[in-house]
């Protein structure tokens, strides 16, 4: 906007002239009106020029114009993408006090359309000051500068006041609100499952204890405290190193070695497990994630299947109908392509290959010259390279594969006739491969119990739930998707610590 | 039913004749209709007499009659309160296997409209039973007798299937989705809080700790694991018991006592832990419970209020429109006046009255007549007899009390101008007393300092707390309503255990 412009518009309005407009709506728990249900209109708010208006907002950027004369301030409140251009005259407030970034400004004004050549269809002219939060912005963490969400991971208390940051955090508001949406319109009970546990479900992390008053924790070492547990994978590395080095350790106290080469193999074994630590900070892994889990009586891998591709279909269509603003954010700044990846899961049937065809597609795509880090053949848990092959480059469009080989699941998966593979299913989507793991249960009591002694897990703790298959079984079905990966998969983001409000990983559990 | 005539009627409708009948829809992602789907239209089902259907459930009670010619199964299949009746013929199946309580089956059948002087609308006639799920009666924990809901809570994984706890499955899910759904309307964000965390929040428990592969968890002994955390107050308790015989242990060690005695004082101190763990089964608390919790940015204590009051309003009456059958149900078994007591919350405007004022009623009471076991005076944290008795005795309807001492409350409310009292409020409801507890927050820097100084908190580990105070603060306002409480308000039962799914108290982490 030209200064001159908008010094001649500004005396265009009185401020008396207004004494007998009307007022914009507040929202009903607050007396400020939500900046989005002014500019979020099709008209942009241009329909709401000469109303009154109460705003709460942060200072996005401001600054004093025209002599300092006045001030110009974008404010966001958060509530949608956009922000609210303010302007205050110097005799309305001292605007010093006002123009920093991340200051807090409530104002009552007058809406207006702004002078032609400005890109705001409506903004507010300030009669008066009602409250200011202010900042020191020699001390104010998050300047008006581009920071890097890596940067900004280290504020995660304040991150959520970034465009991005609150881009998502929308976003992800309204991927749950759609969830809930779609399984209570589909005859689901929403069931909330305990986070204190005994079973260490599935085998796949070692299980979190919980300890208190009467405990023995007061011994364990802060730092162990702030460590929550690495993935799986890393838990190997860690293992393997820990044990190797820790050898070296042992091997040297044997030996009655000197203080000093104790110390250095000590230091060594510290490093080792430092660098464990390293490992796990992946960009696809979290101590503390959310899974959407949805159980089905009576229905067997094609019925979870269907499920499955309605549910991500549903929350694709949702984003596009509600999410849209938001979604062009990203896709500007981010992932130019996350929008066209939403309507293309929205409208296309899902490509269902059996596992066994899909590692002859992989085998094909090898001996035509594709090059995969990981060796394929029948019998191998695919790698994220095969999945994002499978969907991305061989069909360009979602992917189940279905009938895995049972030794690479989970022993509660339906064996198949063939007794080679058992009725799981993975939803494969671009740009982050496995979005969903489910399968068909086993509902046959004497199956299960064959499979708990052959794969080695003693079946008392499982007495409860074979319980279930041992009175009135039934088939039944069920799948997880990955919070997080949906809205990775969504915003097209990199990092699964930038799509989680409080991200939990190895010395991160602060807040 | 009189079994003559429901013969008669069998023999009015030949299978064959049916093979052109149409069929019920399915539910999307399974093979068998919904019993809710039949039996809870308005027609009470009979509308779709001479249609098809797939059905599945588990048998409530099941008999042979008419000399073994068919069974009688009066099928649930957790969809609704009310049971299908299915009639099998013995030329079908072998009815043996069909009868016994628990027993899972799905039938192809024809559905018809029963002889008169029958409860039901409508019964299925089985064409083909397609999968039985079978019991052993002499084994089978849940047998068709009436069982008391502490019997029940042994079988947490079994006893969603009896008529109380499925109601309350439903009601649960019910409240939940109306949760989603009111504060979505409202414009609130969904933010999923972390269940990690190194924060001591509010000081109102000892800390869990969680630990792992790393730790010296290993060295904590499998009992402890078991044993969450009871309430503050047996904490409380438990410390002074534990040490009270704790100390004869150590008098009678370093007395050089003989083996003997200090393993009898042994002995007394594993009493005296189980006596702590005896006193936290208490009905209305748990290790592990659901809060809803909203924040309301730029909102005062009255928007607080006005808030909670829609909330709990939107709950009531969601009920009524959405659960009134298993509400019928509970008011039938259990409560005779909950389906009025929602009614009534959902109508009546809310009294409000501040803390001062609530004391004064109750003073009232005492030079009345009326007997309190703890004793009221200004400065009293509110026992719950006189939040019942301010709720369900003097107005007969919620109420909301505001403004509470501040050395009662935490360090985040408001303080007030009289320096006094802060800007907390609690709701109260006949039944359960506090269900919602709230405040406006301190937004002054300052204040909040010295708030933390005067009740001896450090400063640090509320750094980024402060930081939201220090960098654009505003008012902002907000309470949390005890999810477990709100069911129990609802459905009239009495143990907080019996209304989530699994329960986790002392002893209790199993599953």
């Amino acid at each position: 906007m030209g200064d001159p412009t908008a010094a001649q518009e500004l005396s265009d309005l009185s401020l008396n002239d207004a004494a007998s407009a009307s007022h914009v709506p507040n929202a009903e728990f607050s007396d400020r009106v939500p900046i989005r249900s002014i500019i979020s209109r099709t008209d942009g708010g241009s329909g709401l020029a000469g109303q009154k208006a109460r705003i709460g907002g942060w200072v996005k950027t401001g600054r004093k114009a025209d002599k300092d004369a006045f001030a110009f301030l974008e404010l966001n409140d958060g509530t949608c993408a956009g922000n609210l251009q303010v302007i205050v005259e110097a005799s309305v407030y001292e605007l010093g006090e006002l123009v920093s970034t991340g200051t807090c400004v409530v104002v009552d004004g007058l809406l207006k359309i702004p002078p032609s050549g400005t890109r705001q269809r409506v903004e507010l002219r300030a009669q008066k000051v009602i409250h200011v939060g202010p900042v020191d912005p020699s001390k104010y963490p998050l300047p008006k500068t581009k920071l890097s969400l890596e940067f900004l991971r280290d504020f995660v208390h304040l991150r959520s006041r970034t465009n991005t940051i609150s881009a998502v955090a929308r976003i992800r508001n309204a991927l749950a609100f759609a969830t809930h949406t779609f399984f209570n319109k589909h005859g689901f009970l929403y069931v909330h499952t305990p986070i204190i546990t005994t079973s260490d479900c599935e085998g796949a992390g070692e299980m979190f204890q919980v300890t208190t008053l009467f405990s023995e924790a007061d011994k364990l070492e802060k730092e162990l405290i702030q460590n929550p547990p690495p993935t799986e994978e890393d838990v190997e590395a860690a293992k393997l190193l820990v044990k190797e080095k820790g050898d070296i350790v042992s091997q040297l106290k044997s030996a009655k070695a000197s203080k000093q080469e104790i110390g250095a193999a000590v230091n060594e074994l510290k490093k080792a497990k430092d660098n464990v630590s390293k490992n796990s900070h992946t960009s696809r892994h979290l101590a503390e994630f959310w899974m959407v889990e949805p159980e089905i009586a009576f229905a067997d891998l094609k019925d979870n299947m269907n499920c499955a591709e309605a549910y991500v279909k549903f929350l694709c269509q949702w984003l596009l109908d509600n999410c849209l603003e938001d979604m062009k954010f990203m896709a500007d700044k981010f992932d130019k392509s996350c929008i066209d990846r939403l309507k293309l899961v929205a409208s296309t049937p899902f490509v269902r290959v059996s596992y066994t065809e899909a590692v002859e597609i992989l085998v094909e795509a090898v001996n035509g010259g594709k090059k995969f880090e990981n060796e394929v053949k029948w019998g191998i848990d695919l790698a994220s390279e095969h999945e994002r092959y499978l969907t991305e480059v061989k069909f360009q469009k979602p992917v189940i594969v279905y009938n895995y080989p049972k030794d690479i699941k989970a022993f509660y998966m339906r064996l198949n006739d063939d007794s080679k593979t058992v009725a799981a299913m993975d939803v494969l989507v671009p740009k982050v491969g496995e979005l969903i793991g489910g399968s068909q249960r086993e509902e046959r009591l004497d199956v299960i119990q064959q499979r708990l002694n052959d794969i080695g897990l003693p079946p008392e703790p499982y007495e409860w739930y074979l319980d279930l298959r041992r009175y009135g079984t039934m088939k039944h079905a069920g799948f997880g998707l990955g919070f997080e990966r949906m809205i990775l998969f969504a915003t097209g983001l990199e990092n699964i610590r930038d799509v989680i409000p409080f991200p939990r990983y190895p010395g991160r559990a602060d807040l």
